[in-house]
């Protein structure tokens, strides 16, 4: 078992690696972009996460003997690149999006600066963990708005592969999530874990009523109760005659969720337990969640839909080379041309354009190399969208871990009220802000 | 960095564990059953993967001090389950679907039999594992059904999170597919690994002459060239100029593929370079796939539809409690009862009933305990389904590495041939054969 991330790597990328430091473009100065043509499934914007998980992985993107050994055995590349990996470490520069922002078509949402060869070889890891963590945190952010100021927690896991679970609830808390019933991402991300029981839990003992008597005995009176394995109605009887009034709550996992809620609410008021909520879990998304805003529901565990993107488990985002130096070292801008697929050559800068605090605009300046772009000057009060993730290989360790995660949390929060309230919207449109492209002054 | 998986588990996982210490039902011997209710979309048949990966995974799965410290310190269980943690492993025994195996509504794809203790904690991962790496082969073999003899490849690392685009490779390949971009699935697996270039490879370069050319030199005339990043009929003109018409191939990646390939194939022969293959890799799935097969494609590289499950990211597997032992030591068959979601109680035995060869149904006898279950008598030819995985908490390591893979590969294309004619068609529909239910003899 190692924990070296260098070949989560698509094999083209060290085959062009070989061949650049064979003809000596491996050393060209360059300028890769991530970014998205398109937001999935129409969705009126998109939000970037993983950024804070990448920067941790590519401080494991190192070539050991391990590493090593497989290339030389399989063919993969020659003696040359084997002697040129056995010594790689990132040494160029990362800007980015601040993970919990918002993107938009065209959002220059990484920007890798540095040689060919230091850059071509991340564009596999890049890729996989934005793709992922954005297209669940975009998902998880309409979930978030649907679910207003009631609790939602993410309760995934076992519909999404062992580590991506762990990365999901990541997302989806940095969206706007409050809990996860992963124990893995509350131990490595700090985020706060939950859950209530399995009917299995009811199923074990001889009866309901022992495994409610039981559970209560172990976890006290402010457990959830689950009260849909045999009889939704006997199960909530049976709940509070246990329980008593100050039950915490109950939890519903199928039904017909609207009808269910209020009767199970009028249950409850009618047995005198007004204070015990009721949680819901049946395959929600936020379409489901937004239909139950009117319903006496207290809290939303959501798991399928949240872990697989709702509908989009996969963002668009490409990993482009947008300029580079030629040999006598000055810069060129460059893009493919051909059919569809084309893209915009150039190093962008970013700015998110704002009209009396709302968002009106995504700026984007685009120049040649690595010059520095100021806020244009039609947009004065336009904010500054790229931070510094990695200078010159050094990687900024307050976007890593716990604190980053938190800080990315807060971030989108807080940037998600400066959208136009279009945004908020749930069926399919254009990008709720237009993308307008400047050229860098 | 730890290795263990312990945590990949939802926390009510650990609570009903801790409850059920208290209250004596712990040791109660159970089985639990890892089922599908449904085929996602309309399939016609589904195809188990993850089972080798989920072995070396419960190999791993031990609760070590850095475990033991979160859940102590996050007061998710009491001190005496903190205790049962501490000496865990599992230690019961897990029959199961072959690798591979094709199956339908209500197949019994894994059985785990041990105390209630031993095998609740084991639902999160078995879920995670299996309902991510069936969706991505049942997805991947009507990819492979539909391009037939041709070969395709699997590229989608990108659009998955970085350990799942390694699994995903490898449930592509247990499900047909010849090979991958995925340097990590190579080395872990075993699995062929290729990969042309990318369009950063031209545009690195001052032309694409200059391009073409030095991946000649490094990686010789059989290679790949990318032909679309300016213009496809100049491109393919200029690849022939430079590599001669022993070129290996040219990949397309853009545009009407049925119209382009044609064209790239007549220009081809024109040039005199008939041997020459095309490469196909855009936005590609099973149905793009069987629209080009009257198209003089030669290969086929897919990405983001193969990793995602072509619409259905996760199986809907679930892990539910189906017999159970009372105080008495007499087994009970258990099953949910109430409005949707209700499912079948007692231990399944399941069988292929096939006729001249073909798969005729999936027969499923229904036992309430541990015993026995022989061929039930009416389908004498059928084919027994389950293989022993785990046996009193020994695993058999067949199945896991890159032999487990291979094998599970080779199992999955001998039994896909006793399919029905029917079973092989794209279109939505009921499952391909039917689940016959019978009481164990």
């Amino acid at each position: 078992m190692t924990t070296s991330t260098a070949l989560y790597t698509d094999r083209y990328e060290l085959t062009m690696l070989a061949a650049a430091l064979r003809d000596g473009t491996a050393a060209r100065p360059c300028v890769f972009e991530l970014f998205s043509r398109r937001l999935s499934g129409g969705r009126r914007f998109g939000v970037v996460a993983g950024t804070g998980r990448l920067l941790s992985l590519l401080r494991e993107f190192r070539f050991g003997e391990d590493e090593l050994r497989f290339l030389r055995d399989n063919d993969v590349v020659d003696a040359a690149t084997l002697a040129y990996l056995e010594d790689y470490r990132f040494t160029g520069t990362i800007r980015g999006y601040r993970e919990g922002e918002l993107y938009f078509p065209g959002s220059p949402i990484l920007t890798v600066e540095g040689s060919f060869a230091d850059a071509v070889v991340l564009e596999t890891l890049a890729l996989s963990v934005l793709n992922h963590d954005s297209a669940v945190a975009t998902a998880a952010s309409r979930m978030s708005i649907a679910a207003g100021d009631r609790p939602l927690a993410e309760m995934g896991s076992r519909r999404a592969a062992e580590h991506s679970a762990v990365a999901a609830a990541r997302a989806a808390y940095i969206a706007g999530f409050g809990a996860t019933s992963n124990l893995e991402a509350g131990r490595r991300w700090g985020i706060p874990t939950m859950g209530t029981a399995a009917h299995s839990w009811t199923l074990l003992h001889d009866d309901e009523e022992s495994a409610f008597r039981s559970q209560i005995e172990a976890l006290g009176t402010a457990t959830t109760l689950l009260v849909d394995t045999y009889d939704i109605r006997a199960g909530v009887e049976l709940a509070i005659r246990v329980a008593g009034t100050s039950l915490g709550g109950v939890r519903i996992d199928s039904g017909d969720l609207p009808i269910v809620a209020a009767e199970v609410r009028a249950q409850l008021d009618e047995l005198g337990a007004t204070g015990t909520r009721i949680t819901v879990t049946s395959d929600l998304d936020e379409y489901a969640i937004a239909a139950l805003a009117a319903s006496p529901v207290d809290a939303y565990g959501v798991g399928t839909s949240v872990v697989t993107g709702s509908g989009y488990p996969t963002a668009s985002m490409v990993y482009k080379l947008v300029a580079r130096q030629d040999a006598a070292g000055a810069w060129v801008p460059v893009a493919k041309a051909s059919a569809d697929k084309a893209s915009k050559g150039g190093r962008k800068a970013a700015f998110r354009s704002l009209e009396h605090g709302t968002a009106s605009a995504e700026t984007i300046a685009v120049s040649a190399g690595f010059d520095e772009v100021d806020v244009p000057s039609e947009h004065p009060d336009a904010r500054p969208l790229q931070v510094v993730l990695v200078e010159a290989g050094e990687i900024d360790t307050s976007f890593e871990g716990a604190e980053g995660t938190a800080s990315a949390r807060a971030h989108h929060l807080r940037v998600r009220e400066e959208l136009p309230i279009r945004a908020l919207a749930l069926s399919k449109s254009d990008p709720a802000i237009p993308t307008l492209w400047v050229d860098a002054v």
